[in-house]
């Protein structure tokens, strides 16, 4: 076994000092941020004093801002716990095992990691708390506004997104800045990966708990109510209506927001470490300065699209919401460019940056061919629906493996050219192309987390506005904004994927680096890159490839498992409560029972996938070494995104092609068709809400922890 | 643009020349070859000879056998008319293209590549007609022998099956070493590549084909017969019947011979071009020698096998099946150390080829676990078929990516072993005992078909018997042996699965030496490897895992409209011919309208993704050049293995899962439960009797085409 190295090996070059210009960035971004927080306050207030009057409406926003608290809150305990556990292990073993380290000197650096990763994961949970406190709010307001029209509804449920939005990146480049700067002043690198890896873990068991909490309720609210007593959507007779809408908080607002806030994370960790290891000392400054600026311009681009967002003369809220996507990115372009001329940095980095985007925006526009229900893919699945439900399902797979080639394609070719457009620039200058262009299409996240966020509001304002028995008009109108969160919401996870795909490779970089750095010092060969044909990397690659697989199938067999528990809840209320099912008036369901199930079972569940990530991770890693470990990121990320495109796209479009038929084609609702179609959608929800967005941050869990513990690998695995 | 190189690139290293010893191995191959068409003439003999008296069955087994042979003529003319296109092709652009070759001199070298391209399809398509010829008689005969009891019934199906194992391991060792005593003579590498290319794009289209064909009978006449109407399942009123026999036996008998021709040419041809380029000229020899002789005494032992095979006092099939099988096993692990003591081999390559073996059988092992009814995952899925077919299907989908990962670490550790074992014998040994491994895995392929050819045949046999009245005694034996050769059917595909893992690792290392012999004659850079982090590298990757995916997609697809389109002619028929509902005696439906459908829906079907895989991949080559296709090969495979263990097994899972619940559990036949899964069995069909297995033919081909056109990658790729 090889004696572990000198403390030296988690430095990164020693260029990196404190300098007064990054630091002046840096300030930049943490003022832009306070600037998105002071604007939250702002919206927060505005939401707020928004009338609402409808005691029934009043009640049941009651109830799932309740629901959602406690659920959030016993996840933060566990979670708590195992970043507790986490953090003991990281203390002993990083930067490197206490027992062959002077911790007398290095005690400092020792604690440096771990705070950076507690507060990763501090951070990434403020602002899903955050985000879930104005949610819950904004729902009521939402529905109330609606009895307005359907322009001040639409503005309430886009602010409540905003809120979610601006205030995931504001905390990211927040926590980012501020680990950037004690990195700076200690030079202790793992402050950067630890930092990421706290806001990855912490994604991970939230997008995974709050998945499974939103797709067991939505699930077994529809099986009993739609299909088997054929009681609207958001009946309140239905014991399970409040959990659905308690699901939406934590499952799409809270659990999206912390994997989004990874991403974001993950993204400027792999380009700043990257960063501090390319060219001169001049190259450094300029690369980090770069970063932030970029990061900067892209938060302030949201919050002014934010701002200006409104719904136009056309009562189109898809259009709203495209739109101001459309004038961020504009934005986003037109700054960024001019900081790239004002400050001299590099246009080729620009180009990569702006080559990201574009392919981002690229991304979505496949995704919502797929998705959308005037196109071909849904309408051909919604037809095959009328010969029964297994052709929806083959149809729906079909049409969800075929989505995934433009988008990979789209992936290929911009990690292609960003590398190809940088690479000129010096050694290792093609991967951090890369990376920034994983920076570039994440830039206008703030926009995006709005837009994904204006979905669970609306949906909520939907459900409130049926049980606050709101009147017709009033749920049509609620109809329209929640369609067009749907149809948002698929360009969206286009996005996230594609953002991930990028930072992962980019994080294969920053995984490269660290075990080199590891390597000097070890005074071993440099690893110059993972051979395929080495049978090392192949044999982690080909496990690599099956993890995204066995992961989502956990979260899947959880949802499983929990809605059949809460299928039977729902079942023994109607029969044992009298009068609920003819919806005598005073009665009401036992909502909290329904609750208590979807959250014990969440939590129940989350932990066993993720930890099985982790845990694998590490046995490939000290079983077959570091080459064993590039393959298997390698199987890991091509897998992860074939299976993430895959299910979040056949997801969508069984979703829509349900919508579709209920819209009056193909026989319309209670059809056979629509039957076929609802077993599509049932099939479709853990598809595109559990399984396949977390497989997002699966992939950004492993790459980091892989990051983290790459000295180790290579000093202390089995097979070298 | 590169000038291409003189003709030298395709040969092998110089030392392989007419070698005595090496000719007599060739020639005992050929001779153990030879025996084994004797037995299976002997064999044909026997069942023919077999009573049969009823003409209700000869009238139907006639129908099936015209049917069978209908739709064989016109796949095989469509295919003829694919190998002249691709064969011009070859001519013009192998060796190397004409307009830079000396004509005159190398017609020779071109003309051979063809010829040999040529046989490869045409000892493929023998081996698959006389397989569907005996098959044809044996459904008959085992029909009839049920009568006398389970036993005589039983060795009828087996011997049946036994002639097709044997027919395509005797053409492909045949084959094989014709091409190779050509090769030696002529040191035209490309000769065993080009027969190994035949192979596998006849297997490409004969897979697809007839998996559409098969799944197609069988879904509609499912979906109508059983789910509407409640007939049994080989009713002779439902006018789908037929065409269902028919395509269990162009499917799972002629489909699936040609995949594992294909696999069986594919493992050894990778062999041997490897053998051919390792070590001194004694080396050569004798890893030559090796690969002849492990593959002959795999033919032998399987051949001993199938003879011994007798039903034992238990009346228990499945057993005398899988004694067969261990016995066989048991032969190839004994003869073959025999024969590597007694001529010297190295050990160590037998090792690799043992260890492969061993790990089919494990593979194997675990598929049997996700897919025998008396397992947990089976059982489970029935129980999630009582909340409806949602819950088949999420669950299902879930066994099925878990049962991924037992086998692709089984690949991974025996690809990993073999090449540790091997690589202390010298350079290049380590890929080397890779593809021994693979050969090793395949030795017992004879024995594999056998059982596996077995299942269609009982299948066919147990509708004769339902067709012929033969009364529930006799149906009762039918439908225990078919239900052996369903537990077997897994167990065999995840063998054939495996095995082409193994295979196409080893054709990477095939086109690597390719390449790099081309780069030696152009005086470029010899390729040492694939490096991950090389950004073509990783576009290839990416691009090429999406391949499977579309490709399985296209076949699932044109399952999907052929399945409509002969549900509304079965629907057409029972409402148009008076009495055929009800049975009236003398009205017999219109068999040959729903041959018809299936037979042009499957030719019009099976063109397109197979094309799209070939194109795809000089696509990315000509772009990408090696590099990209280095990558693409690799993504190609990772996901290929990932989706066809998937597709296979949650496939063979359903259809178990629902048999289950036929046994009279969790409510019975007739019951919700049943009702979904009989939606997860229709989903399952395609994929595990389309999609999924083709896709093993999918990533050979693919090699094989990379393999091929290596070199005039290298010299003609837009980005270098």
């Amino acid at each position: 076994m090889v004696v572990f190295p000198n403390r030296q090996i988690v430095h990164i070059k020693g260029e990196v000092t404190l300098d007064l210009k990054i630091v002046f960035f840096i300030i930049a971004g943490v003022g832009v941020s306070l600037l998105a927080f002071l604007f939250v306050s702002w919206l927060y207030m505005w939401i707020k004093k928004q009338p609402s009057d409808n005691p029934k409406i009043a009640e049941m926003g009651k109830y799932i801002r309740q629901g959602a608290m406690t659920f959030l809150k016993k996840e933060y305990i566990i979670l708590a716990k195992f970043a507790g556990v986490v953090s003991l292990f990281i203390f002993v073993f990083l930067p490197k095992p206490i027992w062959q380290d002077n911790l007398a000197n290095t005690i400092g650096d020792h604690i440096g990691v771990v705070v950076a990763y507690i507060l990763g994961n501090v951070f990434s949970g403020i602002a899903g708390y955050i985000g879930i406190t104005i949610a819950t709010v904004a729902n009521i307001k939402t529905a109330e506004a609606a009895k307005q029209g359907i322009r001040p509804s639409f503005l309430c449920g886009f602010r409540g997104g905003a809120v979610m939005g601006l205030a995931v990146v504001g905390a990211s480049l927040l926590g980012i800045g501020l680990a950037y700067l004690v990195f700076m002043a200690t030079e202790n690198s793992l402050l950067m990966l630890g930092f990421s890896f706290g806001a990855s873990s912490l994604a991970l068991f939230a997008k995974a708990g709050g998945g499974i909490f939103t797709k067991t309720a939505d699930i077994s609210a529809d099986l009993v109510g739609k299909v088997e007593l054929g009681i609207p959507e958001d009946d309140p007779r239905n014991p399970a209506v409040i959990a659905d809408n308690v699901g939406d908080n934590v499952g799409d607002v809270a659990g999206m927001g912390a994997d989004l806030f990874d991403s974001n994370v993950a993204a400027m960790t792999a380009a700043l470490v990257m960063a501090a290891n390319l060219g001169s000392a001049g190259d450094i400054k300029k690369n980090t300065m770069m970063i932030f600026a970029f990061a900067s311009i892209g938060l302030l681009s949201s919050l002014i699209g934010i701002f200006l967002a409104r719904m136009g003369k056309k009562d189109d809220p898809t259009l709203a919401l495209n739109t101001s996507t459309y004038i961020t990115t504009g934005l986003f372009l037109g700054l960024s460019a001019a900081a790239t001329a004002i400050f001299k940095f590099s246009w080729r980095v620009w180009g990569a940056s702006t080559l990201g985007l574009l392919v981002g925006v690229l991304i979505g526009i496949v995704t919502d061919y797929f998705t959308n229900d005037t196109m071909r893919p849904v309408q051909n699945v919604a037809k095959a629906s009328q010969s029964g439900p297994a052709f929806t399902i083959l149809s729906g797979v079909s049409y969800g493996f075929l989505s995934v080639l433009p988008a990979m394609i789209g992936i290929a070719v911009s990690a292609l050219g960003a590398f190809y457009l940088c690479v000129p620039l010096g050694e290792g200058y093609g991967m951090f192309g890369i990376s920034m262009s994983a920076v570039g299409m994440l830039s206008i996240v703030g926009m995006i987390i709005s837009n994904d966020a204006y979905g669970p509001i609306v949906d909520n304002a939907r459900g409130l506005a049926e049980m606050g028995g709101l009147g017709d008009e009033v749920l049509e109108r609620a109809d329209s904004l929640d369609s067009a969160g749907n149809t948002v919401k698929a360009i969206t996870k286009g996005f996230a994927i594609g953002a991930a795909g990028l930072t992962v490779i980019a994080l294969l970089g920053a995984f490269m680096s660290e075990v080199n750095e590891a390597a000097e010092a070890l005074g071993l060969d440099k690893i110059s890159g993972f051979d395929i044909v080495d049978p090392l990397v192949f044999f982690g690659l080909i496990i690599g490839a099956a993890v995204p697989a066995v992961f989502s199938a956990m979260q899947i067999l959880g949802v499983d498992r929990n809605a059949q528990r809460m299928v039977k809840e729902i079942h023994r209320q109607f029969d044992e409560i009298p009068g609920l099912k003819e919806g005598k008036e005073g009665v009401i369901p036992e909502y909290d029972k329904c609750i208590v199930i979807a959250t014990h079972g969440a939590i129940r569940e989350l932990i066993p996938a993720g930890l099985f990530a982790i845990i694998i991770t590490l046995v490939v890693g000290f079983v077959g070494g570091v080459r064993a470990m590039g393959g298997f990121l390698t199987g890991n990320i091509v897998s992860g995104l074939l299976l993430a495109l895959f299910m979040s796209n056949s997801g969508g479009l069984w979703d829509n092609s349900k919508k579709y038929i209920e819209a009056g084609n193909v026989g319309g609702k209670g059809s056979e068709a629509h039957k076929a179609a609802v077993v599509g959608d049932t099939v479709g929800d853990p598809f595109k809400d559990t399984a396949g967005p977390s497989i997002n941050t699966q992939i950004t869990v492993v790459s980091l922890v892989a990051s983290l513990m790459g000295a180790l690998f290579l000093a202390y695995s089995i097979i070298n």
